[in-house]
């Protein structure tokens, strides 16, 4: 009810606050005997951190994950698994000139005008710090998709009016954008440079696919697989958009060019296109799942802003106030990435444990009925 | 968990095929003494309905509501407030021929994989008729809402490549398209009516709009605002895009242009601009709201198409076969519009609701600390 | 949240004012491919319908179920379940003297401090006519039970002071009583007969069995099979206490006598005893569920009572106000023997669903690592 | 859904193993602006320490709570508290001699046929261990209810055959075994003794009042005040009953002793008794809450026990197996009352807030229509 949780079989509870003691994760669901250690997490966690790159923050987080529960002789016990991140470097005082200050594109104003109370040092509660909670937890969801085949990849595909135009997920890591289009990754490079250069940020598109996963997914009629990726998705700092498949391209399309025609091919009912994202009528195909995501530039830029303080006085921020520019990202994508790809294996995985509740069979899809 | 309800605390369940005795929900957590009749819900569930106009479908049906519990003397109760509309008229012999096909676009596939049983009547669960239970629930969310001065407007922004330029609400229930472009109405229109001519249909995109909505709302941060507005509108029937705002705009915008500076007007905290679309850190700011969806062409149309059947043969959909493509609307976007209003008002009306439990004072929000 | 539902993945939500046009329940999460129909819901009704014998309310209602959704071809689809019983013959200008008036033991009071309203009619939503919506729900979770082989039954443990000595399961259904001991239904039948004629009620003890459990079911630590089935069976309309195997008796007992040993018979892990009652740590053991609940005497009573009205004011409630007392029971446990079967019912088919979710294998149970 | 959560609006979620790093639990949905400090939690945590007296268990821990989030400036924000307590001193190589037994009336059999898998040493996450999360969350909801003028209070009823026959709330903290009948608590201390001496534990009843609770609390028709106190309780370790007010004894009670006037007294409708425990139709009355609870002799025993162990064979516990019966407590009621406490302010705090969701005014409740 207070917003902190989500999934329903496989759910997280995410908790912290950017300048607090730490932050952390209560999983809740994840099945039994699963195969996990802290160097599985700890890898997607390094993935999401500050400071990978020379186009990211130059804040540097160690971000270490600690199991505190759940866990017995490597093998997840059906309780709840409960991770830990302690804050470390936080300089706190550097945020003390902003105690009453309300950010342009920051939460501060609408978690004092809903809470009457907020934690002003690093955006507190809604720092995208508490992301690395959600990578966390997505990192455990990936372990036990792993058990039953299933993948999923990330990439940046777009910066600023820079999009990918070929996809090959073997060279996304290769570069800091995340970019799986090797040349326009190091247009995209040049460009958030820039940006950076002028103190500003600028937006893109982030894309996730998953593949292996089963016909069958998704609990019409609220709880369709795209509704449930949508809100968590939109879910993540800075998103403002999600779309499936085709997306909005769907606006301008015809009937008779969206449709993708059924197919019996591998043993199996299959579309012949996926226009559809992999998702017809909230369930799943069996086709890749295609998600992407708008992310907007990010709101800390290096120049002076208008905004009022916490009394309604108007006030300047300058870029030599307490944070600098240089401590965040002049383009969030690349680090966006790993929080989507950890979202979408955290709804697949409760969305794979609610299909068999009430399904038999493996994976509860039934084959044609020949 | 097996996906009928949608909210927390003004929470709905709807049921019903499209062929069987009737649609209906069940609302629980409706404050008590609300003024309801059946009148205040008939006149959405009208704006819905098949058969209003030359450009959507010609199948008509009555949707009468009936209100069958949780109203004494005008008021709600407090208990649970059920709605039933029957089922009138559905030709299900017209679906015999069709009864082993998996139509393209539609879920008779994706239904007989997850469950290994469906309606295959008109569609049974995964019928858009579903949407008329949403659009009756959306209707008492609307009573609710009216009471704390909240209201809601949807349109059709885009029918294929045209796009609404100008927003007069005043205009939009006067056209069958529901564009508030009263110029660009007609060609939208014109357009449909040739698309239907080809037997083919047309993509587009719905926006909906919330004034009065008080800051405050939405609960960070997996039921932010935003996430719980993308989720329902996610799972209309159709949908594959959502955005807030300026949305999939904000790939190629500049932080200095984006951010929505802070100031103190009105007696309050709000923001000059509005690119966020109302919303900041998921919570409301007291601008008005803005959430654009993308909406598919429909997937039955007048033209052969090529599919399987639950046997896995080969098989051809002819226009001429057990559905006319007359009784389908060849864009969906006029009809989408209620029930997209209608998610809008749930999803308010439960984070109304919600901010209540947690925060006192009015809506819970807080003047300014003068 | 408004608490009209109850369940996780067999969830019901159920409607209805004891005066109003019906009430009924929506259930959803019933597994696809159940077989039902009306027979076999109608037969439990039957059993807690008003007027079956000399003993009971001498009101008549038919309480005929219909099947409003989610049943094709005589399965159940996988999509919500929709009931509904009509509400027939209610007399509701019976209930106009007691338009204002707070009846002793009955809810009118606290539901108008609640809500600020209330159906004075027959009790509203808080009548025990809402427990027929739990009885046909019940019936449906009974036949999905039916097809895991478990079976549950029920019986009147207890009436005032006079105590079933022996439980033959097959005399039950042979007494108004529903006493399992032959001899001291007799003397409970009479006892009932004589508190009628004394314009009195009297309270007792229902017990319920279910046989066929596999072990495993529940899940620790607050959703435990025995904290599940206090929830459900103290939600009972009159219900004011719960226990579980020896109960409170554990109170005055030594652990050297009330531990029950681990065995290995039939091949499987199995206690000696059962003073558990059949689970432990939360969890099912294979063996017996043994749930017994208190049951208060029915409020309404053929004696004057000092009460007040909603105004305050003080008032006198004699017998032959409105309504009658020969239209209530003078003892309620026989009929609520089948409600507690259903909750029962419920809470089992939740928890066998629940199992199913993370823990492969039959019922996830775990056969002994020989 | 996995079960480790409690509540629907102020929501908790335990988390830990007995032997793991620690326990811990999230607390989501207090309000904020509680004032909150850890000294406040730790006062709680010291009345369910082990080895407080010369009658509880030998073992001594020092379980120190930390707030590791949601706390700011003594306040809370509205965000999830987080609270973490290590395990120190587990001595886990004692319980190396029972890897593979399955002690009777502990949860080793029935988590391994659960999960296939379990922690072994201290009853993992079966262990009364977790209790302390239970009491920490507890302490932060009397906090909240403390500024809405709600206390709780709980102590041993009965320990065996030993009854309290007068409740003086004021002496309970002074004996060890928090009887609030001091003539009785001597001897309820010797005979708790005396069972030790003879390697044995025994049963009790606890009880637990609240006072303060405003009418209009709980949601009909499943979770009633009653009902989610039954769940709450029950799930505590070791119970096995549940009451509310005059409770089983009602089985033999008349109508017309047994119903609550109705008066006007202190400018509120009230009830002239309370043999219903403040509980109404699932409602509070605003009368005093009064719960008991049956709690069963400790598993652990000083004597010799049959047994199997996870592959089936028959094997036997001795006393000096592991743990020694020192270490465990031959009678727990001195320390479910904090526990017990605990979820009753748990349960209050949920159904407070719960009832401002809807309901307007002061705690929702609504004075006589004067």
């Amino acid at each position: 009810m207070a917003g902190n949780s989500l999934g329903s079989v496989f759910r997280i509870t995410t908790w912290g606050e950017s300048h607090g003691r730490g932050i952390g994760v209560v999983l809740d669901g994840c099945p039994a005997r699963v195969p996990l250690d802290e160097a599985r997490i700890q890898h997607d966690l390094d993935r999401r951190r500050p400071g990978q790159s020379g186009i990211s923050t130059a804040r540097s987080e160690s971000d270490r994950v600690e199991i505190l529960s759940g866990v017995f002789e490597g093998e997840t016990l059906g309780t709840p698994v409960s991770l830990f991140i302690a804050n470390q470097g936080q300089h706190s005082h550097r945020y003390e000139p902003l105690r009453d200050l309300f950010r342009p594109g920051h939460a501060e104003a609408t978690y004092f005008q809903k809470y009457g109370i907020y934690d002003h040092r690093g955006g507190g509660r809604a720092s995208a710090r508490e992301t690395a909670a959600r990578v966390a937890a997505g990192a455990v969801a990936k372990c036990f998709l792993a058990t039953e085949g299933i993948s999923i990849r990330g990439f940046t595909r777009r910066v600023g009016p820079l999009e990918a135009r070929t996809v090959d997920l073997d060279r996304v890591e290769e570069n800091p954008v995340r970019c799986p289009d090797p040349d326009m990754a190091g247009k995209m490079e040049a460009l958030i440079r820039q940006v950076r250069e002028e103190g500003d940020s600028i937006g893109g598109i982030v894309e996730v696919l998953a593949r292996g996963v089963p016909p069958g997914l998704g609990e019409p009629v609220y709880d369709k697989m795209d509704a449930d990726l949508a809100k968590a998705m939109m879910s993540i700092n800075a998103v403002k958009g999600v779309e499936i498949g085709a997306g909005f391209g769907v606006a301008e399309t015809r009937g008779s060019e969206n449709n993708d025609p059924w197919v019996f091919e591998d043993g199996r009912i299959r579309t012949r296109t996926n226009h559809c994202g992999g998702i017809i009528g909230g369930i799943t195909t069996g086709e890749e799942l295609v998600v992407r995501i708008a992310v907007k530039p990010p709101s800390t830029i290096a120049r002076p802003q208008q905004t009022v303080d916490r009394h309604g006085n108007a006030r300047t921020i300058s870029p030599g106030d307490a944070e600098s520019a240089r401590r965040h990202d002049p383009c969030i994508c690349p680090r966006v990435v790993p929080v989507a790809e950890a979202m979408m294996a955290i709804v697949l995985a409760d969305h794979l444990l609610r299909q068999r509740c009430t399904h038999p069979g493996p994976h509860g899809n039934h084959a044609p009925d020949r």
